[in-house]
């Protein structure tokens, strides 16, 4: 059996309706739902030239596995018409809105996973919606602590902090936040990605781990007790090791994955390694969700000249995940 | 003409001397003078079955283009003899001996550049000196102010603070010391690396590079108006850059060097991008110092089985570099 895949292609005035037409011509292992304005979603695929038949539905179990040409769209409104392009606050309750359907599509066991294209923070806040990213908003809809994980072909790299000023990410790694990330990244490397026992490669948060105390006690203090516990409870985890040791062959030919204390700690090499082809996976909720790595390129909208390269990635990271939810 | 580099094989009990003396059996297209003590060098030579003839001397104009097997040694005698693995407080005055000696036969026009060995930290301060590296001490040596950077065959990467605990890097980063490293990164690209108008990558110090504030402040009260003022002077500054976004061909294509904020944005994707075979490089020095990316791996001293890899790059580099110290 196929899963079945909800993806809300994001604001609609950017690249995501148009990376999503791309997609939808091309053969693909899953069921999958749109979850948009069937009518944005016409309109923007006459003005790419793209040909594509667009399905109404109300009910999942009515979907076929995906043929080229065709797209199953669950219905929400726009509330103006969007033109590509140019953004409009009075649709931003529709962006919410679609993830809204999504969580509960899935919580109804109606899919088995969701994709998310790109939205945009500015224009929802201007709407009077206080909106800090995907991964927070979903965190709330759903009562989790997220965990942020991107991966390549090559690494998957989680996140023990995320988008905090540097000068803040000290203090905001405590005993308790630490353990509960790792607790999150070992089982949902278990349950989602079906590896019996994680092997996780801890950083340290200082040069060189600290050096025995000489670049920061951090280690010493927080992270290094916290590993040693989890130890006891049977995962396998390497560290604190420095982080410019860590990301060669020796230590990441051992690994499953790896947590880095901060963004720029562990992004850098991770985007480097997938040369921009991220994906961005949020662990620690109850639904499975991965997303493109890229904005909504408004420059770009309706043009044709996107790539659904990230949205592939994150589509094909989606069904793999997803397929464990339909045991 | 060849220049003549100086080699401090660093920690007598460590792999310094066994991968020199692996080293000289190669063609090299340089005059090298090895900088320690004759006698050490011969007796580790016998222990590893490796042919080295030694030659000691006291002017380097004696010495020719280095020929496989022959090694040209200028004598710092060891206080008292060196066990391959076993560390001795004895010999620190000794390996910080070599350095000065180096030192002053590049200041005397004797050798055009430096090479350096690992040395170990622990036993210099054991033995009552206060050394915290390499490239401290020689910055005292010449009193000159240091940067770090460190390079594969991909990548660039020179650091804004080096050895800090990340906590105090935000606070370490004054316009006073961006705008010194940026012109020393600057100068020495283009007297060492003969590159006309060298193109520099900025990463911010946020995740973001702050997202316009909202995640820090110290890109636009720091980092952008110091990269404005020296744009004004003609340099080709791109930033600052969130440091995920820069780690990708889009932007490395386009640059000679990257700076980075702090030791963990930049240097885990440039260990990464070199699979462990970085060279060290000391800018802002008045003598040119590469240097291996390993340690004294006391483990490993006399027992055959180290690759001299880093110290070859290191030295090949050296001899690039030093090529414009004969002009």
């Amino acid at each position: 059996m196929r899963p079945i895949i909800a993806i809300t292609p994001g604001e609609p005035a950017g690249i995501g309706p148009d990376i999503l037409i791309d997609l939808a011509q091309q053969d693909l292992q899953a069921k999958i739902v749109c979850i948009a304005d069937p009518d944005l979603m016409r309109s923007r695929a006459e003005k790419l030239g793209q040909p594509l038949n667009i399905h109404s539905i109300n009910n999942t179990s009515d979907i076929p596995p995906h043929q080229a040409g065709e797209l199953y769209v669950f219905p929400v409104r726009l509330k103006t018409q969007a033109k590509a392009g140019v953004l409009d606050s009075a649709n931003a309750a529709y962006v919410l809105a679609c993830l809204d359907t999504a969580v509960k599509l899935i919580q109804h066991h109606q899919a088995h996973a969701l994709v998310t294209g790109p939205v945009h923070k500015g224009i929802i806040n201007d709407a009077g919606i206080a909106f800090t990213g995907h991964t927070e908003y979903l965190a709330e809809l759903t009562s989790a602590t997220p965990v942020m994980m991107l991966a390549t072909d090559k690494l998957r790299v989680a996140l023990a902090t995320t988008h905090l000023p540097l000068k803040e990410v000290s203090q905001a790694i405590t005993a308790d936040s630490l353990r509960r990330v790792i607790q999150i990244l070992h089982h949902d490397l278990q349950t989602y990605f079906g590896i019996n026992t994680p092997r996780i490669l801890v950083c340290g948060l200082n040069p060189h781990a600290g050096e025995s105390g000489h670049l920061g006690r951090e280690e010493i203090d927080v992270i290094d007790p916290v590993l040693q516990q989890l130890r006891t409870e049977g995962m396998d985890l390497t560290g604190p090791l420095p982080a410019d040791t860590l990301f060669t062959p020796k230590y990441l030919d051992q690994a499953d994955a790896v947590l880095a204390m901060f963004h720029d700690q562990g992004l850098p090499v991770l985007k480097y390694s997938g040369f921009g082809r991220a994906i961005n996976i949020t662990l620690g909720l109850p639904i499975i969700r991965t997303s493109v790595d890229h904005g909504t390129a408004l420059e770009l909208a309706g043009t044709g000249n996107c790539a659904s390269d990230s949205l592939r990635s994150a589509l094909n990271l989606a069904i793999e995940l997803g397929k464990n939810n339909l045991k």
